[in-house]
């Protein structure tokens, strides 16, 4: 068996050590998401009945904003079964005495850097909305929509004065379209969810290795023999755009050169760096089809196809990926070898940036901005030059103290399953950051990334939310709100408003689960899905590699492993109560009776998942982990029992139990138990001495599954 | 109290009385839906592994066939987990030894009549399909995923032997787009699931009073000023259409004309029949804007307009509607009447002929043939012309019998919320049907139509599915399929499989519940819809039309009553469980225990459910229908242990009972309790000679909760 790491205790203890800091003057029960600047909170309420008007006024009172006032009111009705006349949702401007007055300034511009601030004023008798743009009144519109209250008094809104601006101007995120193909429903109602929590830029990654995404009249074997029609139309474009442009959302696209060119080189094997044919990839990894730099064709494509792309997207800006190119066809044409050594380009990275010198161009000659990955950065670009990070906060601090504004992806990978308080705590600028004021100005914001390896249409809204509103938190609030445990639990309530939206983040999980069971009872599904997690990082993928079925896009995303969560409730929860367990030596009696109901919940839950799992062919590889699941609990409940009655076990008892501990830590169906480590630190805690001595309780700094 | 009448003992025997013929040959345990026209069922299985694979071939394996059966694998590979490689997606063709060989003998064409039949021969080793056309060939491919089975042996399919073939060529569901808009990816996911219960039809309603919704170039105004915004465009048509061809359906664009103009009058109040202006109508019912059917710019203005839209659409038929034109307008407008009286047109209707007349020459110029409500059959119609019949059989089969070819909707009304049973049993050409066998010929199919004052986006897919599976069943096998209690059993798994397509009919109901009480414990909720359906028919709206917030386009429909389905099953099962017990006078010990133990659930709901409802604004009006259905239940288990004890009630017991039954019977938030009739039952038999007697136990044979 190898030798298994174990993070217990500090891993534990380490999301319990997040500031308590809050907004100012915020107070606790407010379910907002992000808080904003600055929250004064009233004494009464303000109730909302069916006579509630709205009028909006000023030169910013667009048609943009009276969609989003119009969205509000239907919302807000479908939530409470408030009868609003039609009146109510036709008739928003020049109305006297309306319940809430939006005054906007002027109207507000799609570009980097609007002003996105807002002021409400909930009073006993009416609510008043001010902003600068109406952009900004979107954003404030959300916030009013955060605040009904449903409850025995009605729908309510509590009276509070908030001033309210985001902290970054660049909040984003990017989902990828290529490696699975997201319709146009998917990307409309994720921009829903985005305006929800004030994200305000879509990065579309519509071209990579596994498919070109989007249509091209100059060039249509891009479209037509590199995507299987799974493509989006210019009309497709068109309107996501304005649904975005609706909600105050940037629309950034993203065409990945030279490296992952699996799906240009298949349409035009011309512009590879070695001769074709070339079919586009079925697998993930990184692969080696990249444009070729030295041939003067290479540049005349690309100035046509940019030329009808940078007429297409709206944005001032276009993202060119650049990264990954790992240099093995170049290093393998001899022309371009020759080219290097004529150059006196050392590596594949002096000679990409000769390729983005170019490329960059004519990005600036058809009037837009560049934006691309790490690997962009070099000496001698333009500072109007937007750096992407995946690399992390260094390469950003870099970036910015050499005068480059920059925006942070690093650890807000979503698709590497990791919990969302790993997210929530990394700061694209840190408190202690020692970058000067100015160069702290250039760092604009952060993106969540959306890769699609291992998402469908049916689980890509699972996989983005609700984490990805707590990163909007990151983006949008203070640097100072970082109170984990009130993440989570105002998380929890966003998770459900979500919904409005048409998410199926919450609901394809029974659905998903019916049709692996082909049946209706789903309780000790659910049950084992509170446990578990797809396994993080990288190594999903990993798992399968080298097996008989790896991983292809053909694969299914519709297992067990697909519906379990990032951050399972129940597990979370459970590891919680135990931190506070081990803090306070087992005296609270209400936890060791949650811990104990947990314990026997899982316990029993085999035997009744089992005849489920046997008969359904989908589900049946998961019976090891569910029987896991039972052994682990069966020792915490032994664990638990000697330990609140201050108890020590006997000498030998822990021993066989850890290695019974750490097979279940195994993966099961590229899934894995969240409640072993609790487990592990009840039992060394239960074996007193003992367990402090054991090398399985101590631990282990660089276990995987707790990357955060 | 108003006099209540109870219909209990009759309709609990009703719908026990349909017979029970199968197709023949059809065992029981195939849960397909429509059976087929001929099922022999052989002795083993067929087993599919991950290395399946399909071969395509014969002059009809298209794209469009390549599309089915790649999305046949996908589906498959969904359910069961199985890993099929690329390959097996890619390679379709001049594949030997495959698994599954599809041969087709030419292209299908999208034409009424067009042939769908199909074999299917499932050996031990593997499978032949063969089809004269390729969507034949699709409709065999739906069946083969419905014979697939998920259990421990793994995934198999039985060895069967199907010939198959539709009973009527024109079996199609209308979406009314107009009430309510539907986006394109309900259009899309509804054709997803037509195609799998081998529906070949979508009659899409575009306009009516409230709404105008198909981009028109010749007169934007039509889509600008008539529509909210809310609108297909001519691409987003193109897709649809693209959509449903590749699905094998048909679509058939209604405008609707000369009444229901309200959209028309709107965009260009020229063209009514009073002078405006108009406004787009925000409420239900039938209302007086019409077009001007004597003056010329009507008819240059539809000859343009139907030029566009003949070339925009690509189906033979259109829709003219034609139904529920008022006469009001027509009569206040003087020149109409003049013009009527001179040309000696006795009403509406015969003015509406010359009107229908003139469209019908401008249809024909553009190489349209023409389908209509019922108010377009007249004396000297060209039998090209279809009749779309609301009216009824009687109609249709007039229409038949003078030459005209038909299809019926009359008891297809999906919106009126009645149970599936009462589609289910309505035959378009019943067995006994005086038709002579050319006229026969003549009845074409039917329709389901799906009308949208009364869904959204959200809802509407709860209100077509899983009830049109069995309409669908009814338009394809044979007359001799109309066994209710197999067809219930068979559709409770349909609809788990329609779940495939991203359909909402059961994951928005959890939802939804959430939205109302923003909390996760559903189960009081659930337990009380398990007992309630929305009221029938037309009663909705009339409910609150006096009120003080009647039905608008703008009303909520988020509440109990929309998440309430047409058919509670908890409800139905109830009712065939008394009936059984009222049969064998309480012997069968299971259905006592059975009918024990959902009253007890449903007395003892009441004081888990009041939190939530008394909490949630939106469900605060069902806290009465909660109440009653509790008193419901405790007359009921009085009763049942009366009843079952083979004791009589005391005098004087039946009549204060009576009321209060009576009392549950009210609908609350247009709702109604489903188990009140069967709770009346069993209280009349444990009354004895007094239940036999009382009025109250009588039947009523024109309750409207009991249309069917």
């Amino acid at each position: 068996m190898r030798r298994v790491k174990i993070a217990v205790l500090l891993a534990l203890a380490a999301s319990a050590t997040a500031g308590t800091l809050m907004a100012a003057d915020s107070p606790a029960p407010l379910d907002l998401m992000p808080l904003p600047r600055q929250v004064e909170l009233g004494a009464g309420d303000l109730t909302i009945t069916a006579g509630f008007t709205v009028a909006v006024d000023g030169a910013g009172a667009t048609p943009r904003l009276q969609g989003g006032v119009r969205r509000m009111l239907r919302r807000l009705s479908d939530r409470s079964g408030l009868f609003f006349p039609p009146s109510t949702f036709l008739e928003l401007e020049g109305r006297a005495g309306a319940a809430l007055r939006v005054s906007v300034e002027r109207p507000g511009e799609l570009v980097l850097g609007e002003d996105e601030s807002y002021t409400l004023l909930v009073g006993a008798e009416d609510i008043r909305l001010d902003a600068a743009t109406d952009i900004g009144a979107l954003r404030g519109l959300e916030t009013l929509l955060q605040l009904v209250t449903l409850d025995e008094r009605g729908v309510t809104v509590p009276q509070v004065t908030i001033d309210d601006a985001p902290r970054f101007p660049w909040r984003g995120l990017m989902i990828d379209a290529s490696r699975h193909f997201m319709p146009v429903e998917v990307v409309k109602r994720n921009l829903d969810a985005m305006a929800a929590v004030k994200l305000n830029v879509l990065h579309w990654h519509l071209v990579d290795d596994q498919g070109f995404r989007v249509e091209c009249l100059a060039f249509p074997r891009l479209h037509e023999a590199a995507s299987d029609g799974n493509f989006y139309t210019r009309a497709q474009i068109r309107e996501v755009q304005d649904y975005a442009a609706e909600r105050g959302i940037r629309v950034v696209p993203e065409f990945d050169l030279p490296g992952h060119a699996t799906a240009w080189a298949t349409a035009y094997p011309e512009l590879a760096s070695l001769p074709g044919p070339y079919r586009i990839e079925r697998s993930w990894g990184i692969f080696d089809p990249t444009v070729n730099p030295i041939q003067e064709e290479t540049y005349r494509f690309l100035d046509v196809f940019f030329a009808e792309m940078a007429a297409l997207f709206d944005d001032e800006f276009m993202h060119i990926g650049g990264d990954e190119n790992n240099g093995i066809q170049w290093a393998a044409n001899p022309e371009i070898a020759a080219f290097m050594a004529r150059e006196g380009y050392p590596d594949t990275l002096a000679m990409q940036r000769y390729f983005n010198e170019r490329v960059l161009e004519i990005f600036t000659r058809h009037g837009k901005r560049m934006i691309g990955w790490d690997e962009i950065f070099q000496e001698g670009l333009p500072t109007n030059v937007v750096i992407h990070s995946w690399r992390g906060r260094e390469a950003l601090a870099e970036a910015a103290g050499r005068g480059y504004a920059g925006i942070l992806s690093n650890g807000y990978y979503i698709d590497l399953m990791q919990p969302t308080d790993f997210h929530y705590l990394n700061d694209p600028l840190p408190a202690d950051s020692p970058l000067p004021e100015a160069a702290r100005r250039l760092v604009l914001g952060g993106e969540a990334t959306m890769w699609a390896e291992f998402v469908t249409p049916e689980t890509v809204d699972s996989r983005i939310w609700p984490r990805t509103a707590a990163i909007a938190e990151r983006f949008w609030s203070p640097g100072s709100v970082n109170d984990v445990a009130d993440m989570y639990r105002r998380l929890d309530q966003i998770s459900l408003l979500l919904e409005e939206h048409g998410l199926l983040h919450l609901k394809n999980r029974p659905m998903m689960l019916r049709r692996l069971c082909q049946c209706r009872e789903l309780e000790p599904l659910d049950t084992l899905l509170g446990t578990i997690e797809p396994v993080k990082v990288y190594r999903r993928n990993a798992l399968r590699k080298d097996t008989a079925h790896p991983y292809t896009q053909h694969s299914p995303l519709s297992r067990l492993v697909d519906i379990a969560g990032a951050d399972a409730a129940p597990a979370r929860d459970f590891r919680r109560t135990v931190e506070r367990l081990l803090a306070d030596r087992f005296t609270t009696a209400a936890d060791v009776d949650a811990a104990r109901s947990a314990l026997l919940l899982w316990r029993d839950n085999h035997a009744a998942a089992v005849p489920t799992l046997r008969t359904s062919p989908g589900l049946a590889e998961m019976e090891p982990l569910s029987r896991a699941l039972a052994e682990t609990a069966t020792i915490g409940l032994e664990a638990l029992e000697l330990a609140s009655a201050n108890r020590t076990a006997p000498g030998g008892w822990l021993a066989p139990r850890l290695e019974r501990l750490a097979a279940a830590r195994e993966p099961v169906g590229e899934a894995e138990l969240m409640v072993v480590d609790p487990v592990v630190a009840l039992a060394c805690f239960a074996a007193g001495d003992e367990g402090a001595a054991a090398e399985g309780c101590r631990p282990a700094a660089d276990s995987e599954a707790h990357a955060h």
